[in-house]
């Protein structure tokens, strides 16, 4: 089996306005869509960011790979090396941590890891999950993932706003938790912070408490604090959250909130990469590590992240960005074969409204989705689909994702800097 | 593909007289044999230690294997657990660690599980490297592995004695080190130590280090020696090993040594299993960890060691007792899919002069081995050899290895504590 043609298709899906940090999220969310194909006839999927440098650093990958075994994982990473090595831009954007090259690197490696593993899957007639030890869950626990957002893009995209309305508040919080709990039986819910002044987002954290008094609660600020202030916060929902996510920016200041806190940190801010371990062990600045195979280096590497955590006695859990079907397949048949895995996951798959793969194959049950037992990633590109949303993305106006113009938009004197409060 | 039979056969295997820190090898190394079945008529081949205990413990699992699917790693893994959690017994020796329970299940569960990747392998076509992720080698190197020995056992085993010829001195060894690189082509060379005093040790590598200038040189005394001794060797070869193994007993014994000496420190006996990384680290205490699939939980848990390694600053190499043809194998395939290791690896082979396996499919080019292309493991099981060694076992007069009783047959004063020197 040999690769002998890969397509990037860079997509726009429609995104509504949800609030964090950096600002707001854009009309739409980019992404790249991969097909890479074999001799044989079959074609792996993969899915990643699609801002501008990402797409580029795909393309220049993408004709190398003519001739590569999808199962040579190593050589892949290789040629992914060898093509970027010198040329890689800063390309992914401040909420999953600093750009840097190697981030870049990672991330157009584990597209395509991605494809190849579907690749293996297809040429077994097995689910990815089986090529990666075994399913230890027949169905993966997400969390509900909760955002302070405005009713309305401003300006308005030209289309018909989403349906989940404005929460700027603990009242409209928790109606989006009820909601999504109703619609999707969440189990544990996920607020993304950094929005409200600190301690009133400590208060919201207090609202869901009292209206979902067993859903384990997370709280994430995206590095929005200061030290005093992740302490003060802390303080003010201790024993509340099963852990608060990057309240502070680096390791050095996640280690200083963590020795003065007793609930555990977590971060996909300050450990993104493996030479981001040691120094956080060392100074046990985490307890709880988000993994995420978009930019850990794949499905291989994630597993490899799992082991770490587990040696080391970190938790393991998983981030997300705003991401279609095929990565949520990924993410389900790699959280399904990872028991290291004990939180339930991170999605925006909630907000999303048009997806690319064909309808049927992703559901959620009581919050969990169902391992797709069809062979590889288990889900099936919908071409109509990908053909209307790699038009939007021609009509979107911008080619690379930035959460801070359309804030100023909404607000012109919002000051951006970080940490806030 | 389901498994439906499982043959477990111990075999003995003529063994030359090496001396070790626990006395000396008896005319027999025990190995156990697994034959893993499927039901559509495929076979993988597993081999492990042939020590009753743990002949025992694969004897209790073997049965409730029937109808795992082979892919399913984390199941066998469960199986096992189930199985001998409550009755595992401490049964690996003491030149790989201390034995526990939980060695015992890590070493049973890595018989099956490297059956379960040949199977995989010939449902695939494919050799197991590929399915680690993908050869970055062709040929794993391995070191010439010197043994101070006698000429003969006693009593005598009633074989002819091997051609080895004695070495019990300076000149001894060095002439073994030339046959060895003259007849396998060696690049690299470890000398077991703990047999001669420490000092005059030194002065055995000292020689090698005159005859054989280009090649890297190890010396392993197995917690022979105490802390002040180490310091005292380390510094009469300073500069002359590429590392030091296993000097002296203990994570905290060897992070004594390490703190006082330049060259790396390598373990196979303080660090044998994912618990003991974080101390290690934490202390380090080590630089190099010596693999060994064998104990590590097989070939998928030896490549997350890999992985832990990388991600702290820790050297890789690879430890071996005495083995046959399918331990060769098996190593192979996972050294030529293992970026990380970065030395020779250890091999007991050149001592064997009867095998499991068909001949001609491992030979040694220039101290490497050329991984097996042939699919799974790539070595195929010949029956009449393993008949024969079966037989063998059967009249080898005891079931379990002992170093210590054939070594007062040689000397009655001989005095096994450790720290010797």
């Amino acid at each position: 089996m040999r690769i002998t043609e890969v397509v990037i298709t860079p997509i726009a899906m429609k995104d509504p306005p949800l609030r964090n940090i950096h600002g707001v999220h854009q009309p739409y969310a980019l992404r790249s869509i991969l097909q890479v194909r074999t001799d044989d006839g079959l074609e792996g999927l993969g899915e990643t960011y699609g801002d501008r440098a990402i797409v580029d650093a795909l393309r220049l990958v993408a004709p190398r790979l003519a001739g590569l075994d999808p199962f040579d994982l190593n050589w892949l990473e290789r040629i992914v090396r060898e093509t970027l090595g010198g040329v890689a831009a800063e390309a992914t954007h401040g909420l999953i941590g600093a750009a840097s090259a190697s981030k870049t690197l990672s991330t157009v490696f584990s597209a395509f890891e991605v494809a190849c593993w579907d690749l293996q899957g297809h040429a077994l007639g097995r689910p990815v999950a089986d090529l990666l030890g075994g399913r230890v869950r027949d169905a993966v626990p997400y969390s509900g993932y909760l955002f302070f957002k405005a009713a309305a893009h401003v300006p308005s995209p030209g289309y018909p706003d989403d349906t989940w309305g404005e929460a700027m508040t603990a009242e409209g919080i928790v109606e989006q938790a009820c909601r999504m709990v109703d619609e999707y039986g969440f189990r544990s819910l996920k607020l993304k912070g950094g929005v409200l002044p600190a301690l009133d987002e400590a208060d919201v954290i207090l609202a869901l408490r009292d209206a979902f008094p067993e859903h384990p609660l997370r709280l994430d600020p995206n590095t929005g604090w200061t030290v005093e202030t992740s302490i003060a916060v802390s303080r003010k929902v201790e024993g509340v959250l099963e852990y608060l996510e990057d309240p502070t920016g680096g390791i050095e200041g996640m280690a200083a909130v963590a020795r003065e806190v007793s609930m555990p940190l977590a971060t996909n801010m300050c450990v993104t990469a493996f030479e981001h371990l040691a120094p956080a062990v060392r100074q046990d600045a985490v307890q709880v590590v988000l993994s995420d195979h978009h930019f850990w280096g794949g499905l291989r590497r994630s597993r490899e992240l799992a082991a770490v955590c587990r040696t080391f006695g970190l938790g393991l859990s998983m981030h997300s960005n705003s991401h279609l079907g095929i990565s949520l397949a990924a993410m389900t048949q790699l959280a399904a074969a990872t028991p290291e895995l004990t939180y339930a996951c991170d999605t925006h798959y909630p907000y999303l409204v048009e997806d690319v793969v064909v309808p049927g194959a992703l559901r959620f049950v009581d919050g969990s989705v169902p391992v797709p037992t069809g062979p590889g990633l288990g889900v099936e590109l919908d071409l109509d689909s990908l053909a209307r949303l790699a038009e939007q993305y021609e009509g979107a106006g911008f080619d690379t994702r930035d959460d801070v113009t359309p804030m100023l938009a909404i607000d012109p004197a919002w000051d951006p800097v970080i940490p806030r409060w």
